[in-house]
C-alpha cells in the first residue's frame, strides 16, 4: 500500500497515550476511528473529528491499519482474541507496553489470526507524541513498517525500525530505559552524597555533566568494541583496584547515612568478575557476570 | 608564598600514582625530593633528577610542600604520626584515597601537628597525570590552595578547589565516580539485554548515546533544580506508572536470563518513594529515599 491518500487508522485504547496517538492522526488529516472500554475519552476525540466505533469489531473493520495501545498484553488479548478471522488481512500495530517475550508471543499469535504484526515501544510521554523528537521503536513485519512508515511517523519523527524479530522494539526500549534510569539514579546518589555537606545539586550537576559526557559518553564506543570483541584490556585501572575503590565508596555513603545497597550490588558484581579471572581487565568485563542470572 | 621561583616539593609514596606525580613535578623543573618504603621506585625517579630522601623525616624537611600519596590513611598515619612537630609549618597535600570522614579526621589531626592541610582526590589514571584534562579535586586550606595552585596544576590542568571542609574533595570525587559507575553499568546492562537477540554493543551504543545525552544530560539541570527546591513535579510520567514499567523491565531481564538484582533494588527504591507519598511526583523524588540509609 502506498500512501498517496492517507491511510484510515483505527485506535483501540484511549488512555493518555492512546488519546495522544489518535490526536496526532486527526491533526495530520487521517480518517481515524476510535474505541475505548469506557466512553468518555472517545467523546473528546469525537469532537476533534474521530469516528467512534461501538465495538472492537467495528473499530477493526473500519481501517486497514489498527493501532492497539492498552494497559497490558492480557487486556489486548481479552479485546482481540474474540475477533478470530475478523483481524485477517489487517496490519496490527501493538503499542501496548510489554516484554520482548510477550511481543514475540503476540507476533506468533497474530500469524495464527492471518494478521500482519508490528510491535512498537514508545520512548516518549503523551505530550511529546507528534513532535519531531519523539522516539518510537518498531519491529516485526518489515513490509508493514515500510508501507506505513509515513503514518507511523505522525506519532514521532525519530521513529526507527529495528528488525523482523517482534521482540526487538521492546528489547531496545527496555535496554535504553534501563541505561537511562541507572544513569539518572547515579546522579541522584551523587547529589545525595554531596548534599550531606550542604552542596546543592545544581553545583554538583555542573561537574556530573562533565563526567557523564567526558568519561561515560567519551568511552562508550571503545567499551562497546570491547564487549563485541569479548576482550577487555585496561591500561591503568585494573578491575581489582576499582573493586577496592568501590569499598571506599560504600564506606563513604555509609558514614554519611546514605543508602548503600545499590553500590554494594555493583561491588558484588565487580568482585564476582574479578574472581572469574578479570582482576587485570577493564570495567567492561562486568558484562560477563551481568549476563549470568543470579 | 608566591611562585616566582618554583616551590621545592617532596613526594612520599611512589606507587604508580605517586611516581606519576613526581615525574610531573620533575618535568616542570621543580626541585623534587622523593621517598618510598621500598627503594626501587625512588631509583627510577632519581635517574630523572629527583633527590632521594633516606627517611620520611628527611623528605618532609626538604620542602615546604609535601605531597603524600600512599595506599590508605592507616599507612599515611604510620608514616607521618611519628614526625610530631617535624611537620609543623609545612603544607601537607594528602592525595591518599580515603573517605570524606577520613579526610576530615586528617584535617583535624594536621591542625594538632601545626600543619596546613589540603586534601585531594585524583579523578585520573597515572598516565593522565600532567595532562591539561586531568581532573584533581582539592579541599581544605584555601590559603594553601591559592599559594600552590600553579604547582598543583602540574598534576592536572582541570584541577579545582571545592572549599575549606577537607572532606569536600573526597565527597565530590566519590559522588562523581558513583554517577559514572552507575551510568556505565546501565550501559552494560542494556548491552547485555539487547545482546540476547544478537544485537552488537556497537549498534546499541549509537542509541544509548542519544538517550544519555538527550534525556539524562538534557534533564540534569531541571532535576538538580527540583532537588534543590525539594519539590518534584511531573507532568507526564508519574512515579507510580514508572514503578509499573520497572516491573516489566525486571520481567524482561529475567526472561532473557540477565541479572535482575540491580533493577530490583531500583524498583524497591521507587516503591518506597511511592509509598512515602510521591506516587504523582517525578523521578527526582527518589532522592528522598536514597538519603535514608536502610
Amino acid at each position: 500500500m502506498t500512501e498517496t491518500t492517507l491511510t484510515p487508522v483505527s485506535v483501540i485504547g484511549l488512555g493518555a497515550m492512546g488519546s495522544a496517538l489518535a490526536t496526532a492522526l486527526l491533526k495530520a488529516g487521517h480518517s481515524t476511528t476510535v474505541w475505548n472500554r469506557s466512553a468518555e475519552k472517545a467523546e473528546a476525540l469525537s469532537e476533534q473529528g474521530a469516528s467512534r466505533a461501538a465495538t472492537v469489531v467495528e473499530a477493526v473493520q473500519a481501517s486497514p491499519l489498527v493501532i492497539v495501545c492498552v494497559l497490558d498484553h492480557t487486556i489486548m488479548h481479552e479485546l482481540l482474541d474474540p475477533l478470530g478471522e475478523g483481524l485477517a488481512g489487517r496490519v496490527l500495530v501493538n503499542l501496548t507496553t510489554g516484554t520482548p517475550k510477550q511481543a514475540r508471543e503476540a507476533g506468533a499469535w497474530a500469524a495464527t489470526m492471518k494478521t500482519t504484526y508490528l510491535d512498537g515501544a514508545i520512548m516518549a510521554t503523551p505530550p511529546m507524541i507528534g513532535q519531531p523528537e519523539a522516539f518510537l521503536l518498531y519491529s516485526g513485519s518489515e513490509q508493514a513498517y515500510e508501507a506505513h512508515e509515513a503514518t507511523l511517523k505522525r506519532f514521532g519523527g525519530a521513529s526507527s525500525y529495528f528488525g523482523t524479530d517482534p521482540g526487538l522494539a521492546s528489547l531496545y526500549d527496555i535496554a535504553l530505559l534501563t541505561s537511562m534510569y541507572m544513569s539518572f539514579a547515579g546522579f541522584l546518589y551523587g547529589a545525595a552524597l554531596v548534599g550531606t555537606a550542604n552542596v546543592d545539586a545544581t553545583s554538583f550537576a555542573t561537574f556530573a555533566e562533565g563526567v557523564i559526557s567526558g568519561i561515560v559518553l567519551g568511552d562508550m564506543d571503545e567499551t562497546a568494541r570491547q564487549i563485541d570483541d569479548g576482550h577487555y584490556p585496561d591500561d591503568a585501572s585494573p578491575l581489582a583496584m576499582q573493586a577496592a575503590g568501590m569499598q571506599t565508596f560504600i564506606k563513604a555513603f555509609h558514614d554519611e547515612g546514605i543508602d548503600t545497597t545499590i553500590l554494594e550490588h555493583l561491588k558484588g558484581l565487580t568482585d564476582r568478575t574479578v574472581a572469574a579471572g578479570h582482576a587485570e581487565a577493564g570495567l567492561a568485563s562486568l558484562i560477563e557476570q551481568i549476563r549470568r542470572h543470579v
